[in-house]
């Protein structure tokens, strides 16, 4: 596995469980106090962000981080 | 938990992993192909670098970014 797969399967976790809880983008980034751009930004699998803003996003999530990297 | 807490389970799970392997530090830097005192600060729990650093660890490991966020 290369490194941009890695990110679109992070980014494919992240955004089902945005829908299971029926969030937009500007929810979870509003509840995970990131910028909205940004939560747009990780979901098209165009940045990989460093560890503590992906906790940001787990924690709002009410997941760790293990969930998010599963299958990478 | 809280993001040090996170950053503490994962350096400890590249500290075991690495020991697995019975690499050094100098070696899992030269094999992750980054600095060997980045190496030191990520076990140190000093920093928490970005995904791609992580996956370079992984990939130099032969584990993926699941196993080293097992715990968070």
């Amino acid at each position: 596995m290369e490194y941009p797969d890695a990110l679109l399967i992070i980014r494919h976790n992240i955004y089902i469980l945005r829908l299971e809880k029926r969030w937009s983008q500007e929810k979870l980034a509003f509840a995970a106090d990131i910028f909205r751009s940004y939560t747009g930004s990780i979901e098209r699998g165009e940045t990989g962000p460093n560890t503590f803003v992906y906790f940001k996003i787990v924690k709002a999530l009410e997941v760790n981080l293990e969930t998010i990297m599963k299958g990478t």
